[in-house]
Order: structure tokens, then C-alpha cells, then sequence
């Protein structure tokens, strides 16, 4: 099997790169000068080429090939089987793409993100806008090289397929759909019972801030041999391996909940690359299922751990212990039900988890028109805060609470925030999942022991990495196809036990 | 001149790739979580793979045979014209080394960097044993590639030859036979006149010495949209560009002297990368002539600027507004002292400018007879505290005051340290060189103007990068070869003038 072993060294090389590109890119959103963008926009590129050009080798292809009889002969859920398969899919993609066009994409996307960041902080669309006009063109000649595949019904689908391969903007279409009747007449609803302001009034500062987060993140499983924390302007994860794990987050000295929760946010994306099996290192499974997956992990400690009833019986004390007031006044009912008001806001990361995913359909309607040809650069702030509007029943005060909030499209990624709707449904399931598996969950968690709870999901979800997509996951772990009904039925529940809604609002759905 | 094109082209990848190599090397030395060392020594493994295969290229050597009559046809000073001999230079030595080789190299330095934080930290030398056993070991298969070229007359010879192009054993054995001989009765006269202790007494809190550390480089020349500074266990200067520069230092609550003079240390590193000429930006050439060159940048700022009397007028007001005593009761003819004074002392980095190439002269015979076959690592440690004691007069109490205290050998640095003393005699003579065309210099630096030095040195050494070798450099600078003499009469006179010497020690040579 000399075949499979040269599989492997390619593999090898191909996961090593990636680790690199992970630095460069958490690099440039933490440590790197200002100045320095540019020369990291060239090195995205030179590294890009250099990736491209590995999963393009016509000897790849030739050793796929050459293994395929193997492969069928062999347990099709046998890891060499499934890295096959995934370097396959991943090698049959890149060729369709010239080197050029995919270096180009790299280098443009490094670039945008410097300028979303000066346009950010100039609050000054004009800034960006030639940014993303070059973004948006890439990506119409990236739509472009699939073009005659047959395999996908929209164009919009071959950016999907990126990040959460075999979704469809058919799918995205009937989940919103689905969404939109059913949160507005709970939001409204949910709303009405809600408070106005920060989650928790009153200043945090930073100094004090720090090491609650670190006493919140060691206790879920954070450890410093090898994870860190640091600050940057949009929250985020990235590891360089599994034992390399690196967050961000943001201190605002007056909000309290952006670090607490992008903590537990971040963690969750954290704990999913650092639980990824250690066979697979340094092989092109040790990634992510798909970034549905991803987001329902962090979406699941955010929301269903973090905002839950049994977390806010043990954090409480915690909160307490590093801020005294406000909390030293408040029993865990309270808290709990502070951080589960559901308010209308009009940045996506602050948005509470009944609203959260009407800012996701908002941003795939926008998205969706701008691959479509209907929707110009020079009309999208307008058509923002159009949209913010008709689906909050908001006003937009300025850009940056605006159409520049996200780094996303400054970031070439676009057909990525979909994926956070499907990770809010997947974490739904699986909190389901687990919860029948793991009867006793609730009292470990008010006891801070996250232990059963990081098994069940190293077990079911994270050890796997991308040997299986985030269907065959789900079903794997819940029996199930994704559906929005446990969603649903999830918030209502957990509104109505907070006392935030004072009876049901929706139908159940079958 | 397609070839030309292509050069360019090929020149430009494997600078992006040394750029990122450089922020592997960064991260692996400030923000790299400790369990991420394995994954990163896979990291520079699998980039080490590229770059070598990127030099070896049989292409690149046929486009340089194609370009070599041109090149004979062209002013033989024209950046084309160097940077075709710059890649032949690197072409012919890295083909004769196998990419495994290389690859294993790069992985055992840094597996061994790991180690010898590990060692250091425990203050165990069998941590670091092995690993610098596998580095010697590599070191050797290394040197036999270079066997039958019949260019180096000492095996050692090809490891300086990658750090300072051309510098033989022969001549460093020469420098060192000089120097020990003027330096060690120079070091009893004057360090009888020194002070026992820290060069400035009282604990100076890290939060009172980052401002400070801040304006001086600010002063200097930092500048925060292109440079970084951060903590590490051994201070280093860093770029990825000349765009992004980023410096380290270490900070000592009961020793300034640390931060202050590695601060300009690494500041001197730093502007070398910052004013490279933004024409060589992206080509081979955007890099130092030699890390003597590279030395003598570092080793100006530190103690040709920075322990001379000018900066002592200027930078005294500033010490006293940052931490007041002991610098309130001082003035700056006690702080010109005080810097300057000789003390034998066991930290290389902490030595003082009149000792310094005595800790080198030790490393270059230690590390001289491990090449030689004439040391093993196991007898390191004791060759290492006997050596202190026959140069320095000094007992060494503990491993990471002795052999432990450097990263160098870690690092799969060998060779290395010579380029130390190599930099401080350039210093010497650059600076006489610099202040006989610049004669207002000192009342520019007493006035905290250092514009006029920068230029002077950006114009004469940084602009150029690597288009001239270390001896051109300096004969085109001051019109001069590399002397011990400059560097001897600097000191003595140094030495006198702030009184540390009451008496003339030596006798000037010819």
C-alpha cells in the first residue's frame, strides 16, 4: 500500500499548511501591526498557492484512483476510507478553480478585512465598499469555474457547499421561511415582557473582567498548556491543532455579556478542535464537519449550557464572588431570566437566541441578492437598514451598528452565515440528544462539573472531525434529520419556565 | 527577459514563505500555548519542505545559468544583477543538502527549542541532553554535504558560512587570540573601579517600566503602526516584512537594566528590517547582509548610542519622570558611569560592552570542540563552569546561569555566536565612521533627535539588505576591512573618559 502511505504524507503536508494559514489568519486579527496588512495579504497568497496547488497535483488525483477499488473493498467507515473520500471531494473542487483566481481570493480577502477594520473604525462605508466589490466579483468567477458541474440548482449553493457541503439555498429558503412565521409572533410576544439596556446594568472594568473569564473558561475545560485567550475586535476561535487552541474575545467595560458570553461561545468552537481524535492528526480529517456543526457547538454552551437554568444556579456565585453588585442582590432566577430577555438589538453577536437567527436571515436575504446580480455594494447599506427595519421593527443609528458589524464579507466568506442558523438548530437536537443520554446532566452542570457533558460531545461529535458531514453526525448522535421543530419548541419552553412569556404563543408543528 | 520575470516571480514566493517563517518562529517564542510545540516543529517541518524544494528547484538553477551572461553584461551593482548572485549563492548551497535533512532540521530545532525552555525552567540539563545530542548530530550530516567542495578549510567553516558569508574559523580564531589578550587586562583594571550589584538599584514595577520602555523606543523611531513589542524568556527581534517588525524584551522587576538595554538592542535589529529598501520588498534581497551586519545594528544602539554620554544627557530626564528614585539624586555624568561600568558577570546578555566577547570567545571554543569531536553534550555543562572560570574568574552557582542561559544551541543555532563579536567590531568602526560625516551627532542625540543617525545608517547599511556581503558593506560604509583596533580604542577611551580607568592600559597597535 505504498499508495496509501504517499496519501498520507500529502495529507500530512496538506494539514500542516492549514495549521500555518490558521496562524497567519489569528495573527492578523490579534497580534500583527497595522501596517502590516499587506505583506500578510502577499504571504496569504504565496501560502494559498502553495495549497492549492497540493490539492490540485494531477498525482493526487492518480493515487485517489489508484486506492478507489481499496476503498470500496474496505469498512466504508474505516478512517483511511473516509480520508479518501474527503481528500477526494477536496481535490475534485480545487481543480475546477485556477491557482490564480484561488491566490487572488486570498490576497483580496486579506485586504478587505483591513479595510472593513479602517471603514469600522472611520464608521465610512466608502472605505470597504471597493473591498467587497472586488470580493463579490472573485466569488461570481469562483461561482463561474462550477458552472457546468450540474450538481448544484443555485449558484448561491456552490458557496454553501464550502461551508456545510450538500446545504442548499433551497434548504436555507424553507428554514427561514419556517423561522420568520414562527419567531416574529414569539418575539413580539416574548418582547413585550422584556427589559430595555444591557443584560447586566453597571461598569465591568476590564482588569476585573479578566479573571472571571479565566475562572469561567478553566472550569469548562480551557486549560492554559494549550489554549489562549486574547482580545480582538470580532470574537472568534481558531486552532493551529488540536493541542493549540486559541480564543478571542471583547472587553467592554460597560457590557459585561459580550466577554461572558463570546467566552462560552469561542469555548465551544475551542473544545471542538481541541476534542478532535489525536489519530487524526496531521491528517485532513482533523477538521470541522462542517461550520454548521462547528456553530452548534458554540451555540450550544453559549445558549443551551450558558443560558440555562442549572449554569446560572452555579455561575451566579462566581459572578458574585469577581463583580459583587449588581449580582450580590440577585437570586439564579433572576439571572436567569436576565439572560434570556429577549430584546430587539441590532448587532448579531448581542442578539438573544430567540432573535438571533431573524439577523441570520437578514444577512442570507442580502447575501443571497448580491450573488443574485439585485443588490449593488453602493445600495447595501441602504438595503440593511431596510431590512433591519422590516424584520427587528429597528432604526440603524450608524454603519458600524450597521452593515459594517461583521467581518464575514470583508472576509471573502460569503454563503458562511446560513451556518449559524443550522448550528443553532443542530445544537437544539443534540441538547435533546444528550439529555436522554445524560439524565444527570443538569445537577453536574449546577455543581460546575462540565466533565459528562465535553464526553458526550468528544464522544459523539468531536472525536470524529470531518470523517462524517454534519448530517450523517446528527443522525449519528440524535437519530434524526435536521428539523426546526426542537428549536422551537426548545426557546418556547425556556421562555415560558423563565417567566418571559406568560403563555404559548406558537401551534406546535407535527 | 522572461527568465528575469520568472526570477522575480520565484524570488518573490520564497520571500513570503521566509516571512512566514519568521511569525512561526514569533508565535513559537511569545504566544505559542507550551503544548502546541509538537505541531509547530511539524509546522516549520513541512514550510522547511517547501522552501528547500523552492531553492533546489532544478528550474531555478536553469533560469540562473540563462540569466548569468546578461547578469556578466549588466552593472555588476544593479539589484538584478545581485539578486541573481544572491539566489546562486542559495541555490548551489541548498542543493547540496537533501530535503529530508533540512526538514529534520527544522523539526529537531524546534522540538529542542521546547526542551530547552523546559530545561531552563526546571534547571535540568538532562531535559535539554538529547535533544542537543540529535541537533550536534544533524549539525555533522549537515557539514558532510559540503564535504567535497573544497571551499572550507574547517568543517566549522560551513556553519558560519550561514550566518556571515565567508567568515572563517581561521579569522575568528585570530580576532579571539587579540581580544582576550587586550581584553582580559583591560577587564582587571576597570573592573576594579566597578561597582558590585545591578547597574541601578530598587525594584522597578512592569507597569512603570512598559511606559518607559514605550517612550524610548517611541524616541528611537517605533512606531506602533509598523512594529510590536511583547515578553520572552529570551529577548529576539523579528519581521515579516519591513512592514512588521516585532521586538521582545524581558522584564525584571529588580533589574531596568534588562528592559532598557534590550529594548535598544532589539530596537537596533528591528530598524535593520524597517529600513530595508521597500524596492527589495518581496525579493531575496530583503534581508541583512550577514547577522554580523545584523549585530553591529543592535549592538550600536545599545551601547555605542545607548551607554554614551549624549544619550546619558538625554535620556536621564526621562528615567527620572518615570520612577523618580534612585535617577532623581543622579546626574548624567553618574549614569554614564554607572552603565558603563565593568563587571564580570555570568548573563552574556547581561554583560557589560568590555567582557561581552569574552562569553563569546567561551561559546565559539565550546561550541568549536563539539564540532570537532573533541566535546561531548554529556561533558558540556563542566567544560562550560571551567571555561567560566578561566575567562571570567567566576564560579557558576547554577545551570541557568551557565549553559542553559542561552537559546542558541537550542535553536539549532551553531556558529552563530561569533557574529556577535563580529557586530561589535563593526559597531565600532560604523560609528567612527558615522560621526566623522555626521559631526553634530552627539548634540543630536543629547537633544533626543535621532533622525540624522537612522538616515545615516538606512542610507549606508539597512536600505540595501543583502545586496552587498558584511565586508562590502563596511568598506563601502567607512571605507575600511574588519579591524579589532576601532573597537579597542572606543572602549579605553570610554572607559577613561567616564572615569572608570584612571590610566591608559594598553598599547595602541599599528
Amino acid at each position: 500500500m505504498n499508495e496509501l502511505a504517499e496519501l498520507h504524507r500529502r495529507a500530512r503536508e496538506i494539514a500542516d499548511l492549514n495549521g500555518i494559514g490558521g496562524l497567519l489568519l489569528w495573527d492578523q486579527n490579534t497580534m500583527m501591526p497595522p501596517g502590516g496588512a499587506s505583506a500578510r495579504a502577499d504571504q496569504f497568497e504565496a501560502l494559498e498557492r502553495i495549497q492549492h496547488s497540493r490539492l490540485t497535483d494531477p498525482q493526487l488525483g492518480r493515487i485517489l484512483e489508484e486506492l478507489a477499488p481499496w476503498a470500496a473493498s474496505e469498512d466504508p467507515d474505516s478512517d483511511d476510507v473516509r480520508l479518501i473520500a474527503t481528500l477526494k471531494r477536496d481535490h475534485e473542487k480545487a481543480v475546477r478553480v485556477p491557482t490564480d483566481l484561488a491566490a487572488e481570493m486570498s490576497s483580496a480577502a486579506a485586504h478587505a478585512q483591513q479595510a472593513w477594520l479602517e471603514a469600522r473604525e472611520r464608521s465610512d462605508f466608502a472605505r470597504f465598499a471597493p473591498a467587497l466589490e472586488r470580493i463579490l466579483e472573485l466569488q461570481q468567477r469562483y461561482i463561474a469555474c462550477f458552472d457546468d458541474t450540474g450538481e448544484y440548482a443555485h449558484p448561491y449553493d456552490i458557496l454553501l457547499d464550502d461551508y456545510e457541503p450538500g446545504l442548499t439555498t433551497a434548504e436555507i429558503r424553507d428554514i427561514f421561511g419556517v423561522l420568520q412565521q414562527e419567531l416574529v409572533p414569539l418575539v413580539s410576544a416574548a418582547a413585550a415582557a422584556g427589559e430595555d439596556g444591557r443584560l447586566f446594568p453597571g461598569q465591568f472594568p476590564v482588569e476585573r473582567q479578566k479573571p472571571f473569564a479565566e475562572e469561567l473558561l478553566h472550569a469548562l475545560g480551557y486549560n492554559a498548556e494549550h489554549w489562549r485567550l486574547d482580545p480582538s475586535v470580532h470574537p472568534f476561535a481558531r486552532s493551529m491543532a488540536h493541542t493549540d487552541v486559541r480564543l478571542t474575545t471583547r472587553w467592554e467595560p460597560d457590557d459585561l455579556s459580550m466577554a461572558f458570553y463570546s467566552c462560552l461561545h469561542e469555548f465551544g468552537h475551542g473544545l471542538y478542535e481541541a476534542q478532535m481524535s489525536p489519530s487524526h492528526y496531521r491528517t485532513t480529517l482533523a477538521d470541522a464537519a462542517g461550520l454548521g456543526t462547528h456553530e452548534s457547538q458554540s451555540r450550544l454552551w453559549e445558549n443551551l449550557v450558558g443560558r440555562g437554568k442549572p449554569f446560572c444556579d452555579w455561575v451566579l456565585p462566581v459572578m458574585q464572588r469577581h463583580f459583587g453588585h449588581p449580582f450580590d442582590a440577585w437570586n439564579a432566577g433572576e439571572l436567569y431570566r436576565a439572560v434570556n430577555q429577549v430584546r430587539l438589538s441590532l448587532i448579531r453577536i448581542e442578539a438573544d437566541e430567540t432573535t438571533y437567527n431573524l439577523h441570520i436571515a437578514l444577512r442570507f436575504e442580502l447575501e443571497l441578492a448580491m450573488v443574485e446580480g439585485r443588490l449593488s455594494v453602493a445600495d447595501l447599506p441602504d438595503a440593511w437598514d431596510e431590512a433591519t427595519h422590516r424584520l427587528l421593527g429597528l432604526e440603524t443609528p450608524s454603519i458600524h451598528e450597521g452593515v459594517l458589524q461583521d467581518i464575514h464579507w470583508g472576509a471573502g466568506m460569503i454563503g458562511y452565515f446560513p451556518t449559524y442558523t443550522i448550528g443553532n438548530l443542530m445544537a437544539a437536537q443534540l441538547w435533546q440528544g444528550l439529555r436522554a443520554e445524560l439524565p444527570d446532566v443538569d445537577d453536574a452542570i449546577a455543581a460546575g462539573d462540565f466533565g459528562p457533558l465535553r464526553e458526550w460531545l468528544r464522544d459523539n461529535i468531536h472525536r470524529h472531525g470531518r470523517k462524517f458531514d454534519s448530517r450523517e453526525l446528527l443522525r449519528r448522535a440524535t437519530g434524526e434529520d435536521l428539523q426546526v421543530e426542537p428549536f422551537l419548541v426548545y426557546l418556547e419552553d425556556k421562555l415560558l419556565d423563565a417567566g418571559l412569556l406568560t403563555a404559548p404563543v406558537r401551534v406546535p408543528r407535527s
